[in-house]
């Protein structure tokens, strides 16, 4: 084999995710790496566990990151909290809905879908009248920000209606975490997970979740083991609540770790507030932008996700073609479409570290000169 | 809050795991982030694929690294075989064969277990005598080198007892991986599963994984899905397999994979031969100067593994002040006792680069001094 180190090139990634990293957060992750257990590290989990409660705006002691991407921290909501024959609502509007739905099937749990229109909101009043239907139902389960459609959905009245029927919520805010208001106690969010490389422009393989003391209640009183090892909160929970001795579960993924309470650090410095606002000021100049160039958003402006613009791919316009030479000759990444949107929607990202006026600025000269007749 | 970033101190790892990270591994795992469908990322991925046939001795198409910590490598390996209702004869002699059990249970499948002396290798024999009684197995699933103790089984004999039995083997190598011998294709191992954070010293954080062919149909053949969408490899196998299309199912972690990459191609360069040696001379190193000080092995001679040295904490001598005083004055870290041996022994890795004359030195040093009375 000649095979020979891997030296990438330096792109600007304004796809759906992996977002920009930071060189602060690429230097944190390098730092030597100690051991799981060691003192230092144990410390630097509680800052972590902090940091995310910022984050997530919560109070929760059970906050923590799951030691895989967002996939696995969407199983760790499900599998913990819904036991088998239990019914949970799913809104599905794209394709990490659909997702949802496949959880809960292998869990041997019953599923009630709302179907919405991909590119829309959930709509609340559909959720309303499928639960009034359901009254069996024990958990409502909802994509705050779809990163297949570029959606944002209004999660506070959601969890209002779900609270109203008596459902716990389990809420994907993979993509809105730090780059739209999320307030997860004052919403009354009762499971939320997160992925690392999306607003909080960490590397990808981290998945924060958080569950609220009634959530918390459901695991320490489940009849049955939860069906995942590897993902059994009531094994982890301890590890992370600071409550006590730690045991030891899995070894943590300690370089990880460090980048991304690097990133979370960066967000605290920033404060929330001035980051959502961030997000918001550079997708409107995006917008404006791609007003100027005639491309068109998928979503209505009320519902738009600044961090995740889909926008129709113009008339007459090879999608691939478009991408690679962004991809080639400007090092630029944008997204494809995905599930209904493949090969008629771009996907272009603003998250985290990518949110900057340089890569806007990038962004549309790029495209403009690559789509010049 | 008052938080700072973290800077780790610089450590000695002679645990059980993380093992030393090699500044060139940790150079590599900060090179800039690409996405995760980077055609260049795709590349490595390749190679990843094809580095890691080579440090499992396969040609095994299903080769891959699954993107969680080892214990959800062991989760993939068991969850994908393994249908509810199926029989898996377990050798337990230590703690992860107890949680191959865990495994088995959450699946609705049934054990045997074998059960072995902690501190020893599993004894075939038993394996056998198991077998005959149970004719309805279909797995047979051991630890080649199980990390509680620091006891070596004998993976090729226990295969080819499993398979006179027409039962498929999965076999935990995290500690064993470029440590010691271990040939998945000339034994016939169907399932294995290993760790990035042993002796292929890179960060903690992945799990490499093999399936063979017959292994590959039981999961193409399943009556009922797997159990875990996130570690479904009928999902995830198309997309290291090389051959056409690679679907998306999760994000990969991607500066992890360049470390990743990096580890496997040292370990390439140095060839696993040399490695091997080298693991056992710096073994016998250790080994000799335990003997001047006193302290005793657990594991007999030949059932030890080089690269995870368990030994009796010398009687009057207290655990907890040793490695606090290792690692607070030399900053050297070495493993407690696990299960059975909390309290009782230290477990001392030389794993992957950890493996040298001076970590050894070092230890032994360390050891004399702060032993002495």
């Amino acid at each position: 084999m000649t095979i020979q180190s891997f030296i990438p090139p330096q792109r600007t990634l304004m796809g759906p995710g992996p977002s920009d990293v930071s060189p602060r957060v690429l230097s944190a992750l390098a730092r030597p790496t100690v051991g799981h257990l060691d003192p230092t590290f144990v410390g630097m989990m509680d800052e972590v566990k902090s940091l995310l409660q910022y984050a997530f705006q919560t109070q929760n002691p059970y906050t923590m990151a799951i030691s895989a991407p967002g996939s696995a921290g969407m199983e760790a909501c499900f599998v913990n909290l819904v036991s088998p024959g239990d019914t949970v609502v799913v809104c599905r509007n794209g394709v990490f809905g659909a997702r949802m739905i496949e959880n809960v099937n292998r869990i041997g749990a019953k599923t009630v879908v709302v179907d919405g229109t991909w590119g829309r909101a959930v709509d609340p009043q559909a959720l309303e009248d499928a639960l009034k239907q359901t009254p069996e139902a024990k958990f409502v389960a909802f994509v705050h920000a779809e990163t297949s459609t570029g959606a944002l959905s209004d999660a506070k009245t959601l969890c209002e209606i779900a609270r109203k029927h008596n459902c716990l919520t389990i809420v994907d805010a993979v993509t809105s975490l730090g780059g739209v208001e999320l307030r997860v106690d004052e919403w009354g969010i009762d499971a939320v997970y997160s992925g690392s490389q999306k607003c909080l422009s960490c590397v990808p393989g981290l998945s924060p979740v958080s569950f609220s003391e009634q959530a918390a209640q459901v695991i320490k009183n489940r009849d049955s083991a939860v069906q995942s090892w590897f993902l059994d909160q009531s094994l982890v929970m301890e590890y992370w609540s600071g409550q006590g001795k730690r045991s030891y579960h899995h070894t943590a993924p300690v370089n990880s770790l460090y980048a991304l309470h690097e990133s979370l650090l960066a967000l605290l410095n920033e404060t929330l507030e001035k980051s959502w606002t961030r997000h918001r000021e550079q997708h409107n100049k995006l917008a404006a932008g791609f007003e100027d160039l005639g491309i068109n958003f998928i979503v209505p402006e009320q519902e738009r996700l600044p961090q995740l613009n889909a926008v129709y791919i113009p008339q007459g316009i090879d999608d691939v073609k478009v991408r690679q030479l962004l991809l080639n000759e400007y090092n630029l990444e944008i997204g494809a479409g995905l599930g209904q949107f493949a090969g008629n929607a771009w996907r272009i990202g603003l998250m985290g570290y990518a949110a900057r006026s340089e890569n806007v600025a990038l962004c549309l000269a790029a495209l403009k000169e690559v789509l010049a007749p």
